[in-house]
């Protein structure tokens, strides 16, 4: 299984981007994670298409956008053409699940589907198979720097099991209170990108960090 | 009358905003405008809370913030406490518009109503004797980059007339297209607030920009 550490962009210094992202970039980060909050969705409102698009210009690394937002199927197309290579949206938002992984597709973006610590894993089967990536949420959506909430290991499991059943190619991803302790458990239980905000951006030796994250330290 | 000007923040650098704050602050700009999409109340999702908790320990400068969000009473103490000194919200909003008001208030910033183009000044002048700023737009709001609108100036002038009128300590602020031709216009009208997006950005000079806009140069 291939490994992947997405860096989340709320955990880093947002006056100063530009020099975070070349940071990241140097120590073999993967992917930027971008959150993308409406206020309504979640309780919080972070940001969306013009920091995006700005980023876009500046890195040619993959951008993770997550959105929390009441109505995705409304932007994916837009956050698509500001540079989305992968777009998540919660199964549990008002868009019809089907059709907004479609629409993600058709605006050539990768398409995920987001679910959140109570939502079951039984739900989210029926779009495995059109699925790029299933991202299981292991806190609440809407803040960063949360604790890890276990029982979500379990979700992970059911989920990396039927997609070996259906011999699918799709990739599990955790975000949540991901550091050096829950990294381990949630890649054992079948996570293979891990988004890290706090554990990634305070280490001392974040190349250092990566590894350990992806488990090859 | 004193001249503010307030630069957009949306047409920053957003990969650099510490050093655009810098720039700011040395040429004389007055305040920061920040635009607040939720993709709800309009059609485009810029940017929030962390940011402008982030911006708010980089600088002193006055932050002016606009919200353009469906529920606004339901942020406004939030944003307070992440550092905005006035806080706009519209009166086409959900939110209840006197109890928003006072909302802001009790949370210690100042309380501004913003109208968009078609709403008519009569529809918030019961309002004033709360305000401490009135931000009439003068584009449609959601983007950055468009052409005043220049039926909004009789809206001005109405507005500041009132103001007058009342013997109120009102600051009437015009956003959207505010350049060196329609600022002049927007003054003479009663504006006093003047948010600068790209004339200001693009600007050679930006200090010369600053005093063209207030009319000093």
């Amino acid at each position: 299984m291939n490994y992947y550490v997405s860096a989340s962009v709320l955990s880093a210094d947002l006056l100063n981007i530009k020099s975070e992202i070349e940071k990241l970039e140097k120590n073999g980060v993967d992917m930027l994670h971008f959150d993308v909050m409406d206020g309504i969705f979640v309780n919080n409102i972070t940001y969306g298409l013009p920091v995006l698009e700005q980023v876009r210009k500046a890195t040619d690394m993959t951008l993770d956008v997550h959105l929390m937002i009441a109505d995705p199927a409304k932007y994916v197309e837009r956050f698509a053409k500001a540079g989305a290579d992968i777009i998540s949206f919660h199964s549990e938002s008002q868009s019809d699940t089907l059709a907004t992984i479609r629409a993600i597709k058709s605006a050539g973006a990768k398409a995920a589907v987001a679910i959140k610590p109570n939502t079951p894993a039984e739900s989210i089967y029926e779009f495995l198979p059109e699925l790029d990536m299933l991202l299981v949420m292991t806190v609440e959506p809407g803040f960063g720097g949360q604790s890890f909430i276990s029982s979500t290991v379990d979700k992970v499991r059911l989920i990396r099991q039927k997609i070996e059943e259906l011999h699918l190619d799709c990739d599990v991803q955790v975000d949540g209170g991901i550091n050096y302790e829950t990294a381990p458990v949630a890649r054992e239980a079948g996570a293979n990108v891990l988004v890290s905000g706090s554990c990634l951006f305070k280490a001392e030796d974040m190349s250092e960090a990566v590894k350990k994250i992806k488990g090859e330290a």
